[in-house]
């Protein structure tokens, strides 16, 4: 029977299939092969992007050639600009400011046909140690209210360019989606005094039944109340509100369970294009506040139709419990 | 240069790339061809489908065979059931509440191949009165608090049959885009004691830059704030909060407006995929509530990537001035 279930964080609700769900194979999927077009982003071609804005050096510094092992850049196609101004003009009824904001490209490593599933944990590291300096470097500039970090992967989640990479975009206003976990969690956290993210971790932790990985303070799951068919989530378990406070030794934990739980997405799902998105505080709160900062990864299994944009109200065809499930024991005889 | 635009009703905040913006012609699409397999909407297979909740008869009967203009059926795979209880459940920190509901097809018109572009204005207008009825039926039922009526056009819509369909979903709930737009324009309504979508009206009558068409009493124009490349939203000039109380005569103007306006997407956009939506006020609000029916017509041009999902945040690749101006002139010397 279908059930609906209501975000505790957004108070947003979920229709869930759990009747006739969706199970790994009953998904239409795009291929996400690459092609061997000259990549803008591959080692030896660095004069086609904008000059480096950070980088890590390789662990073993090749003799000749390139030495950087994660490299960011501007994007050449901004979706925002730096240089613009951040006045608000107002236009009779509405309102407009200068696109003012960062957009940067984290270039993941050299390799062109190595996405993170492939890479060693430490190169994983890097990735999300440039993720963390790049927020800590554009945290001095003010007019920033907001930094996101996410990927796309594969054309059906909006990917241009093969290279494995991020993108960075910083903002001057903290966006709606945001607002709207901080309002729920503010909300819970002046009535019970207590962050729920940190109680819905606490009551995971007594069920079990959403868990897929734990690795090192950190867990993966699928939420109770996903939007999206093996919608997942990475937290860290004890609470933190922003990700750029994360330590280095923490960063490798990190780096395990992402790799090991989009290893196991990739698997079971075969391979589909997906987004993730990292979920912090915005610049303008405290490192205190009543928030839990998290990863998102949503795997693009399914179209987001009229109804889903009419509503904000989302129909998922996999309950989470199912979806959890099958992340987490990958058993070839359910799924065949 | 990039631009920043607030949204005045809802208060969110879209990117508008005013620089190098995207036009006709310039999106990847996928084709609607139809194919041919059976089709279990059209006429002579009325037993493939559940029986009828409501019919339009045709105008000129026809001797033998089906006497059918529109047919609503249940939906055969419902995202919710009427049968469902509507009681709310605790679980823990989480809350959930049976899948209670209404999911109803619109059959638009007994022919496969006709869409709204193609058929007689009154026959739009049959559908509009269809979509209308249902409200007005489901409006009963007092567990019912929203009932959207939404169109899938094509697969990357969402559409999974081809034979020209709508949809109507009657919630428990209601949705938090919907909560949006009514909190917003209550806000403004209790500072301004005007309407926000009125006050929109009333400076785009003066300025002329967004609209696209205009037919008995209603308005079809690119939204100042638009989310989407070519979002097109209809509205009647005059404040009225609910689709539900238009009249026969009014349904034959909206009918004519909406076959045009959809008819310009299909020419200028050449045939893209679209959603339509229909926002009206909850059934639990007054008919004099300060809010503004409306039809959000979304055609599906680009992909939603991590950007969007995790922050709210949208960028608009074509300034909504530049598509009214393509939408409203149809110059093929500009667009090809």
């Amino acid at each position: 029977m279908p059930e609906l279930r209501k975000d505790p964080v957004t108070a947003r609700w979920v229709i869930v299939n759990t009747e006739t769900p969706k199970i790994p194979g009953s998904f239409r999927l795009s291929s996400n092969k690459k092609s061997s077009k000259v990549c803008p982003f591959c080692p030896g071609h660095e004069a086609m992007t904008p000059p480096a804005i950070f980088t890590i050096p390789r662990r073993i510094r090749p003799k000749s050639g390139h030495d950087w092992q994660v490299r960011v850049i501007a994007n050449k196609f901004p979706a925002l600009r730096i240089e613009e101004n951040i006045e608000k003009t107002p236009l009779g009824v509405y309102e407009k400011m200068g696109g003012f904001g960062a957009h940067e490209v984290i270039i993941e490593n050299p390799d062109h046909h190595k996405e993170i599933t492939e890479l060693e944990p430490e190169e994983v590291g890097d990735i999300l140690k440039a993720y963390r300096e790049r927020c800590l470097d554009l945290r001095k500039d003010p007019r920033f209210r907001y930094i996101l970090i996410f990927k796309n992967y594969g054309a059906s989640a909006g990917a241009t360019l093969e290279h494995p990479h991020s993108q960075l975009i910083g903002l001057p206003i903290v966006p709606s989606r945001v607002t709207g976990e901080l309002e729920g969690a503010a909300w819970h956290h002046g009535s019970a005094h207590r962050c729920i993210f940190c109680d819905c971790l606490e009551q995971e932790g007594r069920e079990k039944i959403l868990t897929i990985f734990e690795e090192g303070g950190f867990v993966s799951l699928a939420p109770f109340v996903s939007r999206f068919p093996f919608e997942t989530w990475i937290l860290p378990k004890h609470h933190e509100a922003s990700f750029d406070r994360i330590s280095d030794e923490k960063l490798l934990s990190l780096a395990v369970l992402l790799q090991r739980t989009l290893g196991r997405i990739k698997s079971v799902l075969k391979d589909p294009a997906f987004n993730f998105m990292i979920h912090t505080v915005p610049m303008t709160a405290l490192a205190e506040a009543p928030y839990h900062w998290h990863i998102e990864i949503i795997p693009r299994l399914t179209q987001v139709a009229g109804f889903e944009w009419g509503t904000g109200f989302y129909v998922n065809p996999t309950p989470p419990e199912l979806a959890a499930q099958f992340l987490r024991e990958e058993n070839p005889r359910i799924i065949s």
